[in-house]
């Protein structure tokens, strides 16, 4: 998790073979430094096809997931264990380097009131009981704050650093989204510096989730505190153009946040890398 | 509609006799021009003694509401026609000039899907009865664009420009929020210049829905634009400080936004109105 | 004066033959609606060859100039008038619309102390005369505020609107420029407002004067509040990492303010353009 | 060199004894931890009146100025030697911590040619021996980097910190500017993350060097930043609003930058503690 990579969305949602060989090539095309997989459905990835072809392409990889509901961690801990321990393994298989998102719940996952104490133990439990798998195998988790209407549990990074020091364990981080940050924090950069000892991994997205560079996100401020802080991880760019329905409903995307690829790709991608290198981050 | 005002969420969401004269001595101590009133619960307000007060203390009104899910305009547009009517009839009797918010869905409303053609017609006959009603009262009637997590119908200020247009009466205009438009729009001030023709009201609240100036709205942009086009509606800020949990669950309030009343109007009040004098706007 | 512009700097200070045709067909590579032109040495400039250049490549062209010391409109009231005469009469013979920047004064002009009445009573009486001038020509005149270290008399917007409203022509218009606005004005959009009804050309500068985008001008609210007053005029893009150093003195420009001419055009153009595009106003 | 203070510019650029007093009554009516005293006249100045009231107050205090024409640290390096010498002396007697500003040459003081070796060789020698002497004293010297129209010499923070390494003495730091960054830095931050090593003193200047909140400086990506790298230096507010006509002339400011006193202390000051108060720095 360092260098400059780039959300698959932007190619499929659809980890299969077909779509595995889409986003890789396009990935490499654009000389990322690794790929996000979004592992919705791990038992279905062909970890081998994957680990081959990121090799011969030279990407690193990081997974990512929001939990079913039938394994939601604050309700149901023990199915969340299994469903991140599966997802764990099949991360290392594709020789991916960590796990991250909204692993402690579902997106969308909301109980209509404030979070309990009930629901951060069982979240607690099953990250800690998820790290010790991890570990064996090499790999990172993520705790990705998300924003009030995605999920009740970790809005912020203040309670996205609450739940990872819980957990106390030296392999799970905090991964903060600049889409979320902009709705959650008070000042976008506020959120790095509640998290910098813990974070590793940032959602370079813009606020309305389209192309970088057109929206609201205060670009400056947010390099210049990852600078500030002496940030080594792992940033990778958002935006939901190509989103299934199923997905678009847990994200609320109802309409096409930007023209097309083309300027995500064309326009947002160089204006982050610039604005990367500008601060020294790449 | 003009002036400087505040949403009646900083004194009480309970528009009773007791929070009526809690609020409306509230917001004349801050020597606001009008109240933006929760209209939550019209047959229970007593029309006749908010009047009073308001008279009394020489302050104007709005009134706001989203519908309930028994009355969506999209869905059930004859009960939601009936709900406005009343509305309409109360903001009215109390005196108040406009009736104005998701007046053409909840809260909360999500198809799961994008909004359909279907879902317009309706919103379109719902609101043009209602505009036609609201005329014989002398009322305008405001139709606010929200985030897509809050209803998936009318996110941007395009969707509401277009609502307005095709509804194509003369006292319907369009209401922004800059907590919404901070999510939504490519350039926060871009909302405003859609809306331009149609914009009557806009909500200053803060990125988080605290303390305004303590997060990421960039409120120069928002001000200049709002001069740069000549604005003469009505300023209001909002700031979701003491939201009962009924209320707190559609706009997924789980936690403190701000430290207390006094940061919000002893800081941001100050702060948003030493702003809107510098552009002229008050 | 209308659509997207640079200024002749990014290839040339030196309106000869050569400069002229390396900058002019400098322009038309990157498809430039126009080109603005330093005159420095007005006699010196070979118009028909300008004129035949800019005619077979479709190109249109402003002039711009600050005033030499023996010509000083404040000081110098006469042999300002002759001075912007001949700057009038070769503008026009190249086929420019306009001449435009300093054309009050010196850069670099500073008595010490704040203006005076007689100053401006000479500058109104200059610019009168030259207006009239202008006119037979059908040549336009731009005044140009600049920032407190160029010159003391026209530093903000209001200063220049105030020019332009003693002079009265209608052929005599506001020149703002983002750089300078940066330091001058309470809010950077604030110029625009201020200058609303008198704008007709805008440089884009960035807060170094380097590469557009790196810097800290607030291009969102810069464009958002052009497009919020319905500008129609000319946009152009000023960087200065060709001074020579004459002219670099008046500006006080001591360092590389860029990496080079290929990040100006490269990054810079574009971010621009993009950003213009995306507010509607190229 | 600690929390909040303020440039005695508010109350008076005249440190005799009415000055002091009516300065210092003023920094802790305000309750400000520290007072930037200018020294534009140390042989004039009653120090043990100075320290008598600074103690007396409970105040700290910073001295500041810029060399004379007739002591230039580039031309005159032995002149240079004596007059700091001179104020490091008087900055003891006065009980203040550090001696800053411009402290290598003259506010105003330009060439017309970018700077030489030789001018920084001058200046090393001057700042070494000046820091030795400081030493003996127990006083820190501060590098203030200025833009590029009040000093050919210092503008960027990088440069300040070029200058701080060449000295290489562990009582000299940086001094850094907000308004000075906001046209030299490329991103206000980036002086900050430029000088994080060395920083230990920042003026929060405005960009017009009015009123704090009033401008265009970026506040959140300063005060974001300052929190990231850590800041433990002091932080004193500056606004030009009362000067004399000698000091004017450097400064260029012609007009007044603030309506008055009230609008900077009574806006001003509020905006910028509640900012650093929001990013933990006071």
């Amino acid at each position: 998790m360092q260098g400059f990579g780039v959300h698959t969305s932007m190619w499929t949602m659809n980890w299969d073979r077909a779509g595995a060989e889409k986003a890789i090539a396009g990935a490499a095309h654009y000389k990322m430094d690794f790929i996000e997989i979004a592992l919705l459905n791990a038992p279905a990835v062909d970890a081998a096809h994957t680990r081959a072809l990121l090799e011969k392409n030279g990407l690193r990889a990081v997974c990512s997931l929001g939990l079913p509901e039938a394994a939601w961690a604050s309700v149901r801990p023990d199915a969340a264990i299994e469903h991140l321990k599966q997802a764990i393994e099949k991360t290392a298989e594709m020789g991916a380097e960590a796990l991250s998102g909204v692993i402690y719940g579902g997106i969308g996952e909301r109980t209509g009131v404030p979070p309990t104490q009930g629901e951060y133990d069982n979240i607690t439990r099953v990250l800690s009981e998820a790290a010790s798998h991890a570990k064996r195998f090499g790999i990172e988790l993520g705790v990705e704050a998300v924003n009030r209407y995605e999920n009740h549990l970790v809005n912020s990074a203040q309670q996205a650093v609450d739940v990872v020091e819980r957990v106390g364990a030296d392999n799970v981080f905090v991964h903060l989204d600049t889409y979320h940050m902009n709705i959650e924090e008070k000042g976008a950069a506020n959120g790095i510096l509640v998290a910098r000892e813990h974070l590793k991994y940032i959602h370079l997205s813009e606020s309305d989730r389209g192309t970088p560079g057109y929206g609201n996100v205060p670009w400056d401020e947010i390099y210049a505190t990852l600078a500030a802080i002496g940030f080594k991880g792992g940033l990778a760019m958002e935006s939901f153009i190509n989103m299934p329905p199923e997905v678009a409903y847990g994200l609320a995307v109802w309409r096409p946040v930007a023209r097309d690829m083309e300027e995500v790709m064309g326009n947002g991608l160089p204006f982050l890398r610039n604005k990367a290198a500008q601060y020294g981050l790449i």
